[in-house]
């Protein structure tokens, strides 16, 4: 297959008018009133995925659902998404067939358009999602709004995709293979919260990087909605859920539930040095899935 | 160095107001009655370079100059630019400075902000750079225009990065680790130029995608401007010289040399087969650097 006839067959799986003819695609821009938001993620064979645990689909579905995921978390509408393949010589057509129904598929869902990327051949599968979105202005939720006296909630249940990592079963391996992006709650979240991001490393890093970004820091001292069958360990420090983590006032009346997915209220938020936090009056350690912790 | 440890640092690079707190990057829509481009490029050890061959300002460079070449070749300015990076363990802390101290001279000179990316361990080098950009609507260049009766052109000599390989010194080896984007080109040739992109594969391979997207044959019947020391082959099938290859109405008066940079008529288009070349009156292959031509 010459890299022609591979990128006719994506180009034709992207429907009419499709735009990776030229050297650029040709995006509109955002509506009046909205700016855009851009976010890449990386997507590596043995480091984030292995190919014993993911389909084909599983990991065209969770690359995309990466990027979305970003989206969610500031509070925005997915328009358009870029993708960069690196195919090793294992990725045969049929791997890279499957590999697109499961992105695609997802892709509709959010009615998001495959816009462009690029394809090489490289020692290791490695795919690079790019996901352009909007949001309307001075709304863009972010890591740096919470304040002392803020609640803490996450979305859903937490440690899933940890649990399903070595159970190999359940809706916890589910979770780690199509985690489900939160576009809804995070539209439905803006003008509500105060600040916003998603659980891709585990509770415990991710709410210490808000803290840091917000220079505030945490009590977390409710159960956690930990995932049927996951430990404490894994509520607290397994990656790859992809809920929402985010705070509101006190004030706010957050539903338990919004549209069948819990909504929890862990802790909160105080003064204190950036980044430090506590769980049940021990100290918390910002562990979690770190890419350069061991390095 | 922790994944935070590494951002900072990054960050710092980037400079105040950096966006890369948060999930997502926010960045300003094009200007009024202008679009946006957007183009990805991946970069990866040992299938776009050797370590042996280039540098970490060398690569850092190149993977930046690609995608604001793509830029170039749709007549944009470029706006900003996001890099995602896959890190293996030989790349330690100095390595990595100097990669990005070649990206951000590259970045500065052109205006192009680094406004966000990602960063992961992977068990080879993978860089993937996204540059989005802005054009005048209807302004933009592309590769489907080209129409039987214009004349074919280059920038710049051809085959020098493909030589440069080879002899591993001189002025090919300079454009081979250093290639130069051709934004101000670029620029000039909106309203004149019918086609344009850029030169990544090699003259052959590139100008067959341009005559398939435009439906047209080409004739080149004129010498071609090679690289001191390059050979015609490397001149007709020598990837990595990112010159820019366009077409312009008979009619239209090209200057023979653009603020320094020779432009060279090199033949015509014509009708015929779509994508059918002709090279001094025998069949011209496409051949050239194909990601997927021996897959």
């Amino acid at each position: 297959m010459t890299e022609i006839e591979l990128l006719r067959k994506v180009r034709a799986r992207m429907g009419p008018g499709s735009l990776i003819g030229d050297d650029c695609a040709r995006i509109e821009g955002p509506r009046r009133g909205h700016e855009l938001l851009v976010t890449t993620d990386l997507f590596l064979e043995n480091t984030h995925f292995l190919r014993s645990t993911h389909s084909a689909a599983d990991v065209g579905h969770k690359v995309l659902a990466r990027g979305l995921s970003d989206i969610a978390a500031m509070g925005g509408t997915p328009l358009y998404c870029f993708l960069s393949l690196s195919l090793p010589q294992w990725a045969d057509a049929s791997w890279v067939r499957r590999f697109y129904d499961g992105l695609l598929a997802l892709a509709a869902r959010h009615k998001t358009r495959l816009a462009g990327g690029d394809l090489a051949h490289g020692e290791t599968l490695a795919a690079d999602i790019v996901v352009v979105g909007e949001v309307p202005l001075r709304a863009a939720l972010g890591r740096g709004g919470a304040r002392a006296g803020d609640a803490i909630y996450v979305s859903g249940v937490l440690g899933g995709a940890s649990e399903g990592l070595k159970s190999g079963k359940g809706p916890g391996f589910a979770r780690l293979r199509r985690p489900e992006p939160r576009i809804a709650l995070g539209q439905y979240l803006r003008g509500k919260a105060t600040s916003c991001m998603d659980l891709s490393d585990g509770l415990a890093i991710d709410l210490h990087r808000l803290c840091l970004e917000s220079k505030v820091a945490a009590v977390v001292d409710h159960p956690l909605p930990a995932s049927p069958g996951a430990s404490l360990e894994q509520a607290l420090h397994g990656g790859d859920d992809y809920e929402l983590l985010f705070t509101a006032p006190p004030r706010r009346r957050v539903p338990e539930v919004w549209r069948g997915l819990p909504l929890t209220r862990i802790g909160s938020i105080v003064a204190g040095r950036a980044g430090k936090m506590t769980f049940f009056g021990r100290a918390l350690p910002p562990l979690g899935y770190d890419h350069f912790q061991n390095s």
